[in-house]
């Protein structure tokens, strides 16, 4: 019989691992499938398909739920499920919870009498996986500064989310922050913040820095900029393909650039997790 | 002959003299009138309001303009100015400063056909204005609570920008600091940077706070929510009039509560006025 | 009959009341004397001398235990309590505890019989008192700086208990913090936290300040120095007198020097009675 | 001829690279041995060791001057020295630097007619070091803990200088910090700083952390105290050998715990040599 507190978690990488010890640990019954060799606590139960729809009233898909756009992201399994009318057929009465659905949709007609959430569109899921991003960036720049980030003078490009917690961070750890941005009102937030401040525009122009943080999705550091940055800088590109830098010149300086992509699930997948999960459980409450 | 350079600044308060050294202290002229028995530094000239539009571009009126609708809020000096056509007609071909300027505009058809500009409008006029008000609020709290903030268990309600740099500083003198908010995304803000969070209908059923701050614009604390806080909480109330408390219940509570309003100005006025100056040059660069 | 468990809490000003309340409020019983016109909450009695001395087993003497070497500090009562030899009788076989008991000594050689504590001398009573010192100076500078702290120019000379938390506090709520020393072990420990650092013999030698705190025990601040600040900072004086200040030449040069003095018993006497009572548990578990 | 102003550097690792960089960057002139296939930038010079004793008035030994008692500590050579007299002999008249001394001065008398300096017995140079280790071991806790930092509830055990800047740092990514300490004055300080305390001797009794640093130099963690942890937290030692932990048990339970040595120089080299440098300075102007 179907339980409503049940859930079933179909595909996905280690963020769905934890996802499901920790739904499992809040007293929900969890069944899994496409982790063919993980070992997980005794709560978290694998099955196969067939059960998982027979007995959950819940399904999460993996994030993104598809790479391809025909199967489902399904990294530990030998086994493969293909996306199409049976598989959404499956799905009908459920509660169908994924990251980055827009793929899915396209599988099937059917998907458009199912009730779906995309857990990926949410304003606190992106502002949750700031953490995760921030602090993945700050390890890169631990491990590559060969001085300490302490004392280190840093500049963040961007003030959005990433750049905000990270700006935090940084401080929090001793270093001297300077955060760029292009709004007036984003200058007053970073001031009152206590940060220095500087127009993305004129960024560089006289300042030089120890190690920067590129969070805005523009070609920020480019060849011009590049050319005046003589202490060579170490810079951390966090802003999706094709990157805030001119690669090929900061290598011709000698400067080394470093694209750092999706840092929440490689850096902290449990965190990563537990993020999906209270997305969903927020989600399920509205 | 006017100077583009020069500033002429009519009637106001403390802010709008910290206003006029911190232009002059830029190296502009700056003329004044309105302030009977100030001393201003060299720089900052006393003019009557004919030589201030002989020779001034720039003209900026106070924050408010006006106060009853009909002269211009002018709390240093014995003189007073009228709001009407010929007033208005001196601004032709002048830019225009001034806050809160909806009540101006009533008060003659020919501002209609002037350039004005309303830094109260502004965000990061806001943004700016939100840290003496938070800190306005904190030496409120330093006074009358009397344990130390630090360590003492602290409630912020509302997460907007009073909210968020009150928070900051908060914790930053060692408060235990809960904030609170209603939208899951400012739940999600308020945990990513490390503050306890709560869901602002569900605040104090359960947990006692030494010191309350609101800032969200709605009756919060009505005669039930008071009720329950046994402790005798001191509520610092920052939200416009008619204010989040309801006073009556919380006095015979035992409850003190405190109404503070306008607090940039009064405990700052030196940053307020420099606030309104910074705002002016960012109108100018636009 | 004497009870182990019982307090008696003879003489002293807010904070012995603060003092009284928190031991009740931990289960103890807590009798009090020389407190007329203060109403307590009904766990902590009045009582008489003669009844204390009969009930109680740990007696609490207030800090200082004596102003004139002559009779016990006793601001809230119009009865006084001469110290003698008669009066240190009747603390024979009783746990005795107060602040800064030397002059009380020479009142009797009775007291070298006698089991007596000063939590005045503890360092962790010292170390807890610096949090109400730092906080109070901090509210004086909200207070009297036109500005505010936030984003201001602050220097604290001196890195020892106060300096420490005041350093910590300033730079919490988004102030510009420079810490003057005279050891390099302490300019070690300056900038490892990230704060500028500054000798203090060259302090104010290029820099200019907003607000200065002075934590040393000597005259830093005198006359050639003083002469030397252009910008006329705020000088909060934290110092036992005389002070670090030449008050006078201070006064000649237009620059506001405050001389604040026990700052704990005045801002914060609820924590000031708080730390009195966790000193004093940490004396009787040793 | 010999100049006052050079500095001889012999020997080491990368900090003494990064010291013989930052003293030529200040303009001063050097000279190394011992870096056999190293780049130098132009301003510092390779020679042999008769040309540094000719030219040099400083002359800087390695940290530590010698691993096996009998050879300089030479890394990046393939050459070596062997410290006996006639090693000695050439210091005579020089200013020499060194860190940890005690098995140089052994392998010859005529140390002791020479000025010698240990840099690594220094106050200012153990504050500024824990800098390097307590960033290297939160570098370590983001890497092998697979939630996030930030949020995570860490225990920091000792209240000395790396579980001072350890604390601060944690608080500062958004850490939920308990630290322990033995004595009363630390529990006041830990507290005063906003941290949650705990006695040394009671850590881990109630309470579960999720990565636990362990700055005191005895075997906190032993078997009994380790089969308390059910939550299996990760442990990072920062202790000397032998270390705080009983590995072979905390393996056995299943708890991953690491023993971290000597991370200023491993994670921060440049920072490092920075440290050494402006010790030396501190040491020259004394």
């Amino acid at each position: 019989m179907v339980d409503i507190n049940s859930f079933g978690v179909l595909g996905g990488d280690k963020r769905q691992i934890a996802l499901a010890e920790s739904i499992a640990a809040d007293g929900y019954t969890v069944y899994v499938y496409g982790f063919d060799n993980i070992e997980f606590s005794k709560d978290v139960k694998k099955a196969n398909l067939e059960e998982i729809i027979l007995r959950c009233e819940n399904i999460i898909l993996p994030l993104p739920v598809t790479a391809d756009g025909k199967h489902l992201n399904m990294v530990y399994s030998e086994n493969s499920i293909e996306l199409n009318d049976s598989f959404a057929e499956l799905m009908r009465n459920k509660q169908v919870y994924g990251g980055m659905m827009g793929k899915l949709y396209q599988t099937s007609d059917v998907w458009d009498s199912i009730d779906t959430n995309d857990y990926y569109t949410r304003e606190e899921f992106a502002v949750h996986n700031a953490v995760p991003a921030a602090e993945g960036a700050i390890e890169i720049a631990m491990r590559e500064y060969p001085g300490t980030v302490n004392q280190s003078r840093c500049l963040v490009v961007g003030y959005g989310r990433i750049g905000k917690i990270l700006a935090s961070m940084l401080r929090g750890i001793g270093a001297n922050v300077t955060v760029s941005a292009r709004k007036y009102s984003d200058i007053a937030w970073i001031e009152s913040y206590g940060y220095s401040s500087a127009l993305t525009d004129k960024v560089c122009d006289k300042e030089q820095y120890d190690v920067i943080f590129n969070t805005a999705p523009a070609l920020i550091f480019n060849r011009r900029l590049l050319s005046k940055m003589h202490n060579r800088p170490l810079i951390i590109d966090l802003s999706s393909p094709p990157g805030g830098v001119d690669y090929e010149a900061a290598q011709k300086f000698g400067i080394k650039a470093i694209h750092a992509l999706s840092l929440p699930g490689k850096v902290a997948p449990k965190t990563a997790g537990e993020i999906i999960k209270n997305t969903i459980y927020n989600m399920m409450e509205e």
